[in-house]
C-alpha cells in the first residue's frame, strides 16, 4: 500500500482536497492518502518548500509526496516527477523542490507530459485534480515513471533565489520567517548546522535578533525555561531557529508576517542589552 | 472496501466529524472514509447541493456520499437514501439532492426509518452520528438498502427552488455565487452548457457581469492570461463561471457573500465599456 | 487493523498533524488513523478532557486514542499510557484523563519512558512526534504495553481541579462552558444525570441560567421547538447542557468564551421572569 502525502495551499473550506482524494482512490484504490498540510499560505512556494523538506523524512520510505502550490496553473510551467532521499515527489516546477535538492539531492527528474495518464478533460484551474492526482495514482499503483514523460536535467528546474539563510562577512546570520504556526511561533529557515556554527563565535549564547525591532534573548532548550510571557529563541521541531513566547504568541507580540527578515547579531556590548 | 465521502457544515474545530468516523469504523471497519468538505457554510443547503454535484463523479463508482447539512435536525424532516449516476447518497430531505437529480437523474429513493439500524440512543441534535453514520456503515458493509426503509417517490422529496441559473427572455443570464473559495474566487452556479449557449449570441466574448456593481470582462482560459490584479471570468474547475482576480481575491475586491446575484448582460454598446 | 484517533491543539494550518501520521505509518503501516479533533484551543486541557470522554465510546473497542495537548512539552511532566473502558490512551500527564477516570474508571497506567521506542532524536518542542506517535505505533502493531515503562498508581497522576460541575447546597447547579462549536452553541460540562436530578426539584422545566447576565429559558427537545432567533437550552450531542439560539449563534449573542461559568438557578418568582 503506497503512502501518498498531500500538501497544498487549498485550505479545507472547499472541496478541492477531497476531490483529489476521490481521483486518487478511483485509480489507485489501495493507496494510503495522508494530509500533510493544506494550510500553506496561498501561492507561498517558499513556505511549502521548507515545510516539505522538514517533513518528508518522517514518512515511510518510498512515499509519494504530492505538492500543489501552483500560482501558474493553466500557464506554461512544467509539472515534475522527482526522486530524492528514497522518496518521490510530484509538483509544479516553481521552486518547490529547492530545499529538498539542497539537503537530500535530487535523483532523476521527469516532466510529466503523457496526456494519456491525465483526466480526459483538463481544466484551466485545477491541475492538481486533472494531472497531478492521476499521475500520483499511476505511480502509486506501480506504474513505470518513465511513462510519465522525458527525463530532464536537474539544472533546468526552477530554484528559489530567496529563502536561503546566510552567514554574512559581517558576522550576521540572516534568514526569514517562513511559517508562523497556530501557537504564534515564528519559524525561521535558519537551520541547526548554520546556527551551531554561528553560536561557536558567540559562546555566551546571548544574541540579538532583529525582526523589525531588535530583541535580545537566550537560546533555550524548552519553552518552560523561560518565564511565562517571556520571549525566547529555541531550536524548533524542524531543527530550525524559532522565536516563541512561553505560553503566549510571538506573532501577536511582534506583529510580523511570514517573509519577515530575521537577523542574528553578534552581541558586542552586553551592558546595553535589554532582556525582553 | 467501500469508499464513503463525508460532506458537512460542521467545520473541523469540533469533534463532530471525528465521532462520525468512529461510528462508521466501529460498524464497517473496512470502509475507506474520505473528507470531501466540512467547510459548507452553516445550514447552506444550496452550497452543498452544488458542491456534491460537481464532486461526486470524481470518486470511485459505487461510492457512498454522506451529506450532513441539517438545519432541521431533531424535527420532522425525513432522512433519505438515494442512488444516482452509479453512486449512493445519504442525507436529510431538504434539497441536497436537487442538483444531482437535474444532471444525473435519481434512481430509487428510500426513507431511512428502520430504527434497529440506528444508534441505541438518538440525540436531538446529531442525527449525522446517530442515524446517518450507522445507516452508511450498514450499506458500506453490504447491507440491503431495502432494509433501510420504504421506497418513496422522487416527486415527494424537497427540491431547492432558488439556485437554478436561467437565461431570460431579455437575453440576460442570471445565476448566483454559490461558493467563495480560499483564494477569493467567486464560484457561480452558471454551468458550461448554459454559458456556451449564451456566448453564441455574444460572439465577441466580452460581457458585462453584475455582482452588485457592474464589471466588464473577457472570458479567459487561464488566470495568467489576465494581468496581475486584473479581474477575469473563467470556466472554473466545476465547469461553472467563476469571477477571479489574477494573483488576488475577487472576494476582497467586490466584498460579496455567497448568495450574491450574478447577471451576465449582453454588451450592447462596446464603446462605453470600461475594462476592469 | 488498529484504529488510532488523534486529538490535539495543533490546528490544521501547520504540518504537525501530518508529520505525526507519517511517523505512525512508518512504524505501523496497517493502522487506521482518524482525526478526532485538532481544534482544541491552544493548551486547553479542560476542553480536551471533556471532549475525549464524550467521544471515545463511539470508536471501535480497543481503539488507541492519542491526545497531544501539551503545554509542558520539553519540561518534566510525564507521558502516560492508560486503559479505560476497553480503550487505550496515550497523553501527557496533565489532567487529560480526568473525565475518563470519573466515568469509565482507569485500568493500569504506565509512564512511557523506554527511550528505545522513541525517535532517535527527540526535540524539545514536539513530543507528539518524537515520543507519543512512536509509542502509539508500538502499541498499534501489537507491542506489549509493559515495555513502554513502569506501572504507576492512578492516584499519582494529575487530575483537573476545576471542570467538575456541582449541585450546591443553595440548590444552584454550577458548571462551565467547555466548548463553543462552529454553530455558536455553548457546550457546558453539566451532564444529563446531574441535570435530571436538578430538574426533579424544578418540575416546571423553566429555569434561569446565568452566563454573565441571566436568561430564563426552557429545556427543549429540538432546536426547532424554539422560534427562529430564540435562545434555548437543550441536551446536546454529548449528553450535556447546551445553550443555543435556534438558527443563530449563542456565542454571538452572549459574547462569552470557553471557561465562562454557567449557573442554573431555581426559579423562585415566575411572575418576574422574562423570556429571552
Amino acid at each position: 500500500m503506497a503512502v501518498i502525502s498531500l500538501t497544498t495551499d487549498f485550505g479545507l473550506q472547499d472541496e478541492y482536497v477531497g476531490v483529489m482524494k476521490g481521483v486518487i482512490l478511483a485509480a489507485a484504490p489501495a493507496s494510503r492518502i495522508v494530509d500533510l498540510c493544506h494550510g500553506i499560505e496561498p501561492h507561498n512556494v517558499v513556505q511549502a518548500a521548507f515545510m516539505i523538506e522538514a517533513a518528508f523524512r518522517h514518512f515511510p520510505p518510498e512515499s509519494l509526496h504530492l505538492l500543489v502550490v501552483d500560482p501558474g496553473v493553466g500557464g506554461k510551467r512544467r509539472i515534475l516527477f522527482a526522486e530524492a532521499g528514497g522518496h518521490r515527489f510530484i509538483c509544479p516546477d516553481n521552486g518547490l523542490l529547492t530545499r529538498i535538492a539542497q539537503t537530500a539531492g535530487l535523483g532523476p527528474i521527469r516532466e510529466i507530459a503523457n496526456r494519456r495518464l491525465f483526466s480526459p478533460r483538463i481544466s484551466a484551474t485545477f491541475h492538481g485534480r486533472d494531472i497531478m492526482a492521476p499521475a500520483a495514482a499511476f505511480v502509486a499503483r506501480g506504474g513505470d515513471p518513465a511513462q510519465l514523460g522525458d527525463e530532464i536535467s536537474g539544472d533546468a528546474i526552477v530554484r528559489l533565489k530567496n529563502g536561503v539563510p546566510q552567514m554574512g562577512a559581517d558576522g550576521r546570520l540572516r534568514g526569514l520567517v517562513v511559517s508562523i504556526d497556530r501557537f504564534g511561533n515564528l519559524i525561521t529557515n535558519i537551520g541547526r548546522d548554520l546556527l551551531d556554527r554561528w553560536l561557536r563565535d558567540n559562546p555566551k549564547q546571548l544574541f540579538q535578533i532583529d525582526i523589525g525591532g531588535q530583541l535580545t534573548t537566550h537560546l533555550h532548550d524548552a519553552y518552560e525555561e523561560a518565564l511565562p510571557g517571556q520571549t525566547l529563541a529555541i531550536l524548533g521541531s524542524r531543527q530550525t531557529l524559532e522565536i516563541a513566547v512561553n505560553q503566549g504568541s510571538a506573532r501577536d507580540r511582534y506583529q510580523v508576517d511570514t517573509g519577515c527578515a530575521v537577523t542574528a547579531l553578534r552581541l558586542t556590548a552586553p551592558g546595553h542589552t535589554s532582556q525582553v
